[in-house]
């Protein structure tokens, strides 16, 4: 199984740009993918994540685990949001321990969400 | 296939409780309960969804279909909640025509994710 990390390209990071200047977002992909995706990890570009006052943001999802959605980053971000990924992809259920990550995924959570295979009793 | 509408119970929404204090997000979980949940849906109470200073917060889920994350929702937002997750349980891929979206879905998005079913070219 492959954990997917979404990138929004088009988020604008609440800057002013020219319309062909390039997108935080777009930037931000551009560097996790030169750095190269993680084992375990596949790197896919989305047009939009809907985080937009929040961005550049990125998404953590496999089947089966919860889903993780980061926000506030930037280029300078690419190492930590690599290691965190590698952590996610490595748990059973996506759940890596608070200890072992890293700094922006414990303070710049937007959301998650249950596995689609989560029972109820377990949600509650 | 049936919806999923995660309402996050343990949300603050940014108010300083006390410590026996009916939490917001409990409220919104029954005032949405007490409603009923719309055929094609069901309700789910979820420990934390980790939008702890956007919450109140729910999410909407379905297999094959884009989750989406709402936040800074409270009891008096739960019809249209309700009539939010009517249209995107009639969807085929969770994404309802603008225009029919409730104003809180168009205005308090705080994030959507690809259905892990999409195809990397047409997430990109």
């Amino acid at each position: 199984m492959t954990a997917t990390l979404y990138v929004c390209t088009t988020c604008r990071a609440g800057e002013v740009l020219e319309e062909d200047a390039p997108r935080p977002g777009a930037l931000l992909h551009a560097a996790l993918t030169d750095a190269g995706a993680p084992e375990g990890v596949e790197i896919v570009g989305v047009a939009c994540l809907s985080a937009c006052s929040q961005g550049a943001a990125v998404a953590l999802s496999e089947p089966g685990k919860w889903t993780y959605v980061y926000g506030r980053l930037s280029v300078a971000d690419a190492p930590d949001i690599l290691a965190g990924a590698t952590a996610y992809a490595a748990t059973s259920d996506g759940l890596v321990p608070w200890r072992e990550r890293p700094v922006i995924f414990r303070k710049q959570s937007l959301a998650r969400v249950p596995p689609l295979s989560l029972p109820m009793e377990a949600a509650e």
